[in-house]
């Protein structure tokens, strides 16, 4: 997980405890029984919209996925236009005694189909749908966040409603209405906290993470099926730098001239 | 059903339950008038919106879908593979006899038409046409337990409000008014409690399974297309591996290294 | 309009009756001023956002698909293979002799054309031309009463907010209080009722219905080109009998058989 | 605007204003800062969505949108297919003298292309990019109907929290708390009356008008295209008639003979 | 920034201030506190939502879109048709003398790619991936900007809970409710104030920003490509000048005749 998160989650949490600490005592705002009936609640509603080996499965690939470190898209291009000169001079069989040095399996399975020989069209068509069942895990994992982020503020309320049942039916003492809804209210804030400091950031992060890699793979299979074809590297590096901003190709260029 | 869903739906109820009982009595909470107009409304309403046919069918159709077992795709490419092999050995015909020992009716429709000598292109069309209108079946599964999502919280609010109409035109005895107003709560808090833990997560499980089965059958396809065309048992493999994980892939393997 | 609609609607109605007659007196839930805005206002924004010979042919529009029977696609199959055995045996050109006993216009069109020996490009473009612009016409019925189901929620609370200012301007009275906020809420409550019991249903009828419609032309469309392009009465059949769920492929062989 | 609209929007507030009648005085449904902070707060809201160039441009785009007449769709098919017959009998260059009675910018642009010789694929090509074009700028006028429609209701929620405040930090004589609340309400009515009456109505009629146009645009565009490859007449009337209901079907033919 | 984004933003919060002016002094609604819950919790969502090298750089990418003049539609046309002048009178290679002089870099890559001889559909493919990926960058200044919008108002509702139940555990001086209560609403006001002020106005900017630039570099496309065939430049203005309203259009044979 990148430290945006770390810092985001840690901040949003400090700013509401600053909230209430300014406003009162700390006390008031623990509740041990809304604790368990909004996470609680959330997760065995979660669980119930999920196949068990799914949902047992989802926090190790969520973990992954958030904490996965991905490379730099100008250093997949330059290590792609590097294969290409490979090829290009040693001819395309040379790249199977690189394959050892490279740690993108993805890569590593596009240059091996190259260097067998395989039909260009399986290549693209196999990498592509390599790509697609990857999107739909990740998406699949975003799934279980964003049913978090659904169903916590919905037992926020179904918590809320029953505390406040529970306080209008025994009105008697005046008193204690005060304090009744304010513990009534707790299972609703608990709810908006974890869906708006956890569940829903993590689970737009993991759609970014998601589309970022698919970005990568995108470059790679353009660069495989580029170096595939014969593309000299010059041509493979113009068709690639195409997906960087203009500023990261000014790195491009100021890289290679180092 | 798979054990997270009866697992999910019961302890959504034991949380809400145990909340009730920390916090008073459950007799506050029964009132068979609420359930009848949730639980009655939401049904009557999405019986409006289908038609009778359909209303009376859905109910086999969601149990059926729930309940049924998806073989693990891995086993289903293993058994593609071993077809693959017969009919590269003994030629697609051979097929034939083994159709009897097939239990996936799918398969046994792509192979039956393989072996017909039926045209590659129409044992495509034909397979795709299947899927998408098994599909649209559970697609229409899912939009009842949607329906009924959307509408016990709606039901649940019409409830609420005729409780407080009624309490409000009686308001000569104060003492009252907080009964009246936790009496017109608690069609509120059905309303959520059905939608929350039954009718939203199961029109969610049932879509994943509908995506599960989909993604099983197309594998299905691309693995009779690549044995019709006489592909070798290899080609295959490598071809519908793409469509699993990486860590399934390797379960694979030593599926066949067994 | 199907069974199913008339019970849903009526069930809907009777269950909230059922609710109030429970809690009180009916009297307190009748308010002549509340179905006026409610009522009028939603027909009147809906009116507004709508070319006035659409909003005044639309009532028919929905009528005419809510009350339509349609076939069943086993009958329809049925029919296309009888026509497709024909035009085997006696040529295209007999088809012409049975047009005046088929109901379905769409299908006399389109063996009609299939008769006069017109392209098959340019029988099966006007056949989805003729589909594109029926569900065009759907989706314009169901829009108004999407507007309907959206509008009279939103007039019921103009409604309770216009009570609420008449209320809190004149409190002089504390014991009006509460009948002054019945009255108020009287809207509100319409408002929910019309939407959840006949706007919405009614509007997902409609699109089932359209859908339903969609599917049968399909059917339609397939079983003319198929008939065109001179397939066996078999390879007809084959075709669109993907078309139906394993259930009804099995009723159809019995029909069959019988 | 047809009448439709202009009956609605009246109706709308004369209902609202009827039920105010009712319930009490009209005087304190009026609140000249109320209005302020509604129209001008949507406003303002609106403005900073947009270009300045825009925002001036759309009451126009708007208005000529809601004003014009569309002609009916068999009246121009009926154009078309005269054109036809003339390019059939005199040649297509005959067509160049009709040009100066055509009314529709569109068709005179489409024959003119025709009538230059002109690629039939550039044609078409034009044809749709205009079209397109035109949809764009449609669908940038319904934008600024619905940021007002959305930022209305915002705007009388922001005025009515103020008005709370205002009166919460105010609470030292009760009798003016009601009078009070009925103040800060108002602008909630406000946002609503203007989001349901006027901008939501409108905003779905502009998508009308504009499905409308894109409708006839096309048929003009399938017209140009079939008179330009040459069809003879009777072909150019069957493909276009496919666009029409088929009661106006009827009344084109019943035109025709007439 | 265009003047109608300041102006729209200044006028929206005077509206406000004009609005707590006439309702009581303005000290009730400034609140630290609330400021820093609404504001930072927003901020620190919106971070845990996103890679820190894409939260830091978003700023300046939003202020570029925002802030960055994009030329009109109609100078574009003519400075391309003034290329492709030269293009056909001099051969496309003089086209290289006319880099040095354009401003737009995205048009410069396009003549210098036609003018190396590159292959058309190469230049093409290039030039739409780049365009791709700009929308992509503006889309996720947007995400950020949606983000803000969606927090902004769930922490302001976060800070009226927290507040809430402050206020409620401590209700033994009832003359303090009310002014607890309007601290309590604060947050929500906040929050409502900055997504429909700031925020969601500025991702529909943004949006528009994004759509326009897009507009021109399709226009440019289509431009270069034109060129590149070889079209004399007559046809290359005929082509794009369907990209214009009718009324641009007539402006530019005015600026032409001129």
């Amino acid at each position: 997980m990148d430290l945006a998160t770390v810092v985001g989650v840690a901040l949003g949490f400090a700013l509401v405890l600053t909230a209430i600490l300014l406003g009162g005592d700390v006390v008031s705002y623990l509740n041990a029984p809304a604790v368990l009936i909004v996470v609680g609640g959330a997760t065995a509603a979660t669980m119930a919209s999920q196949p068990l080996a799914k949902f047992l499965k989802f926090p190790r690939v969520i973990a992954k996925t958030l904490f996965a470190k991905t490379p730099e898209p100008a250093m997949v291009i330059k290590q792609i236009v590097a294969l290409a000169e490979v090829a290009r001079r040693d001819g395309i069989l040379a790249l199977e005694g690189m394959i050892g040095e490279m740690q993108d399996e993805f890569l590593v399975h596009g240059i091996q189909m190259a260097v067998d020989g395989t039909d260009p069209e399986v290549i693209q068509s196999v990498m592509e749908t390599e790509l697609e069942n990857l999107l739909d895990r990740h998406e699949a994992g975003k799934g279980m966040l964003d049913a978090l982020g659904m169903y916590a503020p919905a037992f926020g309320m179904i918590g809320t409603l029953v505390g406040l049942v529970a306080m209008l039916s025994n009105m008697d003492d005046p008193s204690k209405i005060g304090a009744g809804m304010a513990a009534a209210l707790l299972t609703t804030l608990y709810g908006a906290l974890l869906a708006n400091i956890i569940f829903c950031p993590l689970a737009d992060k993991l759609a970014l993470r998601s589309a970022e890699e698919a970005f990568l793979k995108t470059i790679v299979i353009h660069g495989v099926m580029s170096i595939q074809s014969g593309d000299n590297p010059r041509t493979v590096e113009s068709k690639l730098i195409t997906f960087l901003p203009p500023a990261q190709r000014v790195a491009l260029e100021e890289a290679k001239a180092a």
